[in-house]
């Protein structure tokens, strides 16, 4: 962060706006009309518009003592975003409402806009809207994203089959902990004063505060004519992922925990911390990979796909929604969630 | 409100979220899929999409002393609709999400969905996503609205031209001394404990509290093949928002105060206040009216709407911005906005 400070009650709302809007060029086709007028207009020439929308608060959501307000602003288009791929849909849009307290300056919100601009620009979407206001205390961003998916084309979380593959992209669990040892050096910091070295951590503490959508496991689908029977981000862990998938068509199913993807860097910390590595794979959360259901008959088509694993497998109802351990026993899937995990 | 108190953790986040939709029905065509999946599905069917978005915060947007929340559920739809007209499009979906304190009851949350859900159903609109969340302190409420219009046929602010009539729907500055009553009320209510009795200022209280957005006008716009030239919605008072549509057209323009259209109930308690009704709806905000340029030959189509007045005309951006008193004097239009009266 600069060491400049300017109020933004300085600028105004009006002007505030222009700042933050001042090198916000749009790139698509589909924007007919961006921020400036009382609403942007949006063209999909015949194909549907898919939208989802986010709240995150601080203190709720994020803690600024350790998440840069850049990486902030990436994430929180990120994570919204990660919803549209999860429709199997482009997102193409995307609209911005903050509040904040005064508390921040001039220089913070242009910091928290760089990282929305970078977000903007690596998934090729147009900010077209939004709002700024006053909080009384702390700070609130509301994010609404807008994709495109041809008619018909999008994929829900009820329509998975009994016997389909259960796949996930990614590894699991690396979120949860990194946000364990961000907490961990935040205590150890607010005892001591000593900085946290995070060296070794780099792709745990990355996962967290800069975490990326799986645009191209939409790409490889779209690419490799693959059309997964269902599909849901996992923002709250497998478990509770898992279980919509399983409620909402309707089906059980049979995890196995030996082939729930954990990056090694993960592993090794959970292991250091005495954590089980498949815990947090099931209770973390913020992972933003795809979990998603696909036909047998699709399978040679993932076969060489190293971001895809194949966890499962989607059973009739009555059979449950299941794990099967490495040491071979048999539990029920619970959605504890993240913040079990916490306690 | 009724007297009983749920505790909202006794449901959870998914409980919460399915409770608060579990009325929620989809009335449109155009919704595909809504609530329950990581997004929800439009098919403008080859119209252009129109998007607008707000965040209301508690203690700034907002006083919960005498806003009943139901009230304030219908008026944050209301408020976000009111700009899809503005570009003569016609709203089709809404999504929302909250952020409040433990504060909050189910059945307080139960009264603001009542009130979202009334403005739906009257104006139209599904409701098909949001997010639900706890925050430290206080109420915040993100609306996004999501509207369809023909291609090419939205109506931006930037568009005026010289010579063109300046128009606006309904009365202006009733909002603004509905807000200033109930201000009053408030302070004489935490000195002298004695209840307001607002029957007298059923209108104002009313523009304030329960505002409804011009549809309206917009219909008839469509009936009478009327397309204004500009249009932007007063939710900031008249001079800002002449001024915005004076700017983004490199216009000037002249207002006739005498032809400012002011409630004879607002009029009286302005009087009664020692304030000036003029200024009132020059700087006072919230009052959702709709404020569009004509061409002069499109004059003889509006004459007969009592909804609409002339205000004013468009002139070359060298003549400024001003406002003709009824004195006969010239004062130039300043955008002091609503916290320059309330001060």
């Amino acid at each position: 962060m600069s060491n400049e400070r300017t109020e933004i009650s300085s600028l105004g709302e009006f002007g505030l706006i222009d700042h933050l809007t001042q090198n916000n060029e749009t790139k698509l086709a589909s924007t007919i009309l961006s921020v400036g007028d009382d609403a942007a207009v949006i063209d999909h020439f015949g194909k549907q518009t898919v939208i989802t929308t986010d709240m995150l608060v601080e203190g709720i959501h994020f803690d600024l003592m350790y998440t840069p307000l850049k990486h902030l602003g990436y994430k929180s288009v990120v994570a919204n975003l990660s919803d549209i791929y999860a429709m199997n849909a482009l997102p193409t849009h995307v609209t911005l409402s903050i509040a904040f307290s005064n508390r921040f300056s001039l220089e913070a919100m242009d910091e928290f806009y760089e990282g929305v601009y970078a977000a903007c620009e690596k998934y090729e979407v147009d900010l077209v809207g939004g709002d700024t206001t006053s909080s009384q205390k702390g700070f609130v961003i509301s994010i609404t994203a807008i994709g495109e998916v041809a008619p018909d084309k999008y994929v829900k979380r009820s329509t998975a089959q009994k016997g389909d593959l259960l796949c996930v992209s990614g590894f699991l669990g690396g979120a949860f902990l990194g946000l364990t040892i961000l907490e961990r050096e935040k205590r150890i910091f607010a005892e001591t004063g000593s900085q946290p070295d995070l060296e070794d951590q780099a792709y745990i503490v990355g996962k967290l505060l800069k975490p990326e959508a799986r645009k191209d496991i939409i790409e490889f689908f779209a690419t490799s004519e693959i059309t997964p029977t269902s599909m849901i981000d996992v923002s709250d862990g497998l478990s509770s992922e898992t279980l919509h998938i399983c409620k909402q068509s309707n089906l059980g199913c049979i995890i196995y925990e030996d082939k729930i993807p954990v990056h090694e860097e993960a592993r090794q910390f959970a292991y250091k911390l005495e954590l089980d590595p498949t815990a947090c794979a099931l209770s973390g959360g913020e992972d933003y990979e795809l979990l998603f259901t696909l036909s047998q008959s699709d399978y040679d088509k993932i076969l060489l796909n190293e971001q895809i694993s194949v966890i499962g497998y989607m059973t009739e109802a009555e059979e449950g929604t299941h794990i099967l351990t490495r040491g071979g026993n048999k539990h029920a899937l619970v959605a504890q969630g993240w913040n079990h995990l916490k306690r």
